[in-house]
């Protein structure tokens, strides 16, 4: 981005003052202006794409939110800061930054979409899943397939408009049975508290134009070709995972096994209060980081650092989180 | 990237057979084609923005190189393997796969440029940096100055055509006067290797446009407002680092310091054939390594693993590389 001082004032003659505003706004130029050499100020990308096998599958982000470090129950400040240190981190002051990532994979016959972020409705650091997509050139409808981990706020907003209307208009909706029920249960959820009450209406709402072409899981296993589904309960019930395998790589899509990258490894018993069942997902948690460690699976995350892909190591009596590097070949 | 089948027909009716190879390579679709879902087949950017207090950098990538391990007369094949194994990386065999990265610093008043690829000197796998700087928007004639950490093939070739014309038509040209008078001393390269003097002549023409606004460093100290030269002695004569600081933040851009992102921090001793005197090269890596793990100072290295940000951490008797995480907000 270069902005002559010329391109600004001839933007403010055309538009007047507030024009001048939203213009350098939306070229990203910070505030005030006129700089000598105008900054970006925004990251060049939002997607990322890498190999498994013969698979192609691109990492799009929707955002980044700073959770309160009050939302682990178990969060200790000193064994936090040693954490971030060690990892030569500077979180914002009690917060914790969290990314908000989804995929597609492209196996060469289907386009499948899995997960979708928060669409509008987390605040203005997110809601980049749409235009991320479409700078990584993937059409709408292209997208054979939505598979949801869970039916989060921040997994399923993008998938219907506002207005009710279907984001990818070709696509089957695949989500696994036990969170289609929990979600949809009426008479559980006017009981329960206003996270679980708002979720519930926005899962029932963005899945309602999909209603004809829904598959609902309800066992481990193959859900299209070289796919998998693994139940990894406690997070929602129906917290589902999706092995990818091709040409004999393979690579965990584990949702919200981990929501903190510097922290969980080293603490896996730091669930987070979003839980529906903060003990099962520790189990959850736990039982993923044995099996990826031991046999060095891939992992990626809807919340581990963008583009999200790594690998897990055992450490003393926990484990090590290994960011992938960059790959320049696909 | 969603190329039809009719798209890719279209375009072999308009310009023969040829033409549709052509195309589709430019397009970057695999071959053969016509799959259900046409994969993108190349990474989304080659452009990442970071900042150090008020500098906005831009790292930009040339490519890569799958470099012999016969380069490093050192190199033990079981412990270089035990240490890609511990990386979770499957490097091709014999070759380790190295990045070719150069950098832009915005400090709000000067758009600075430090070193430029490889331009079409070193094969099909590099030669990006010019579309990947136009890709981060930053126009040639913006630069206000170059930097080159040193005047290899790699580092220097994106300044000035193969036709004698500067890149940079409006940038100062600043590197240190041990490396000019090095690759400029005729008598000493009429004895020299091949590679020497291939080097000497690149070095000589790429610079020659820049002659009558040339900069030489010939100490340690402040080149431009906000960046300190760092001496680097060893890989060349006058290997040069830049220290980039601003409102409390640091950054050392240490060019040719460490070429094997897997290998070097653990075996520092491990140097690579193309450095002038590789026990200096050796010396100096060490004292450097020492420096920013004892001092915390993020590094920028022209061959660490793209974008080339990371952090040094001692690890018993060496050292530990820790890749920066995604910056999601400038």
């Amino acid at each position: 981005m270069t902005l002559s001082r010329r391109d600004l004032l001839r933007s403010s003659l055309l538009t007047g003052g507030a024009g001048l505003v939203a213009s350098m706004a939306s070229l990203s130029v910070p505030m005030p202006g006129f700089a000598a050499a105008p900054k970006a100020g925004v990251q060049t990308t939002g997607a990322y794409r890498f190999s498994v096998g013969k698979f192609e599958i691109t990492a799009l982000l929707d955002g980044y939110i700073d959770a309160g470090s009050d939302l682990i129950p178990n969060y200790d400040p000193e064994v936090a800061e040693q954490l971030y240190k060690d990892q030569f981190r500077t979180p914002p002051v009690d917060k914790i930054r969290v990314p908000i990532n989804s995929f597609v994979v492209n196996t060469g016959d289907k386009i499948i979409l899995i997960d979708s972020g928060t669409a509008d409705n987390m605040g203005p650091t997110l809601g980049q899943f749409t235009d991320n997509l479409k700078a990584a050139g993937i059409a709408p409808e292209s997208v054979d397939a939505i598979l949801l981990t869970h039916m989060h706020v921040d997994h399923i907003s993008g998938i219907t408009s506002k207005e009710g209307k279907a984001h990818f208009p070709n696509a089957e909706l695949i989500v696994h049975k036990k969170d289609w029920d929990f979600w949809h249960d009426d008479s559980y959820m006017s009981q329960a508290s206003d996270f679980l009450k708002t979720n519930s209406a926005n899962a029932k709402a963005m899945s309602a134009p999909y209603s004809k072409r829904l598959t609902l899981i309800d066992k481990d296993g193959e859900v299209l070709p070289g796919i998998e589904a693994v139940a990894l309960p406690g997070h929602t019930p129906g917290h589902t995972g999706f092995v990818l395998r091709s040409e004999n790589q393979e690579v965990l899509i584990w949702g919200d096994v981990v929501h903190f990258t510097a922290l969980q490894f080293q603490h896996p018993e730091w669930s987070i209060a979003f839980d529906i069942d903060m003990q099962q997902a520790e189990q959850t948690r736990r039982r993923m980081l044995d099996w990826v460690s031991a046999d060095r699976v891939a992992v990626l995350g809807s919340h581990l650092e963008f583009p999200g892909l790594g690998h897990v190591a055992r450490e003393r009596d926990n484990y090590r989180y290994h960011q992938s590097s960059w790959q320049y070949q696909l």
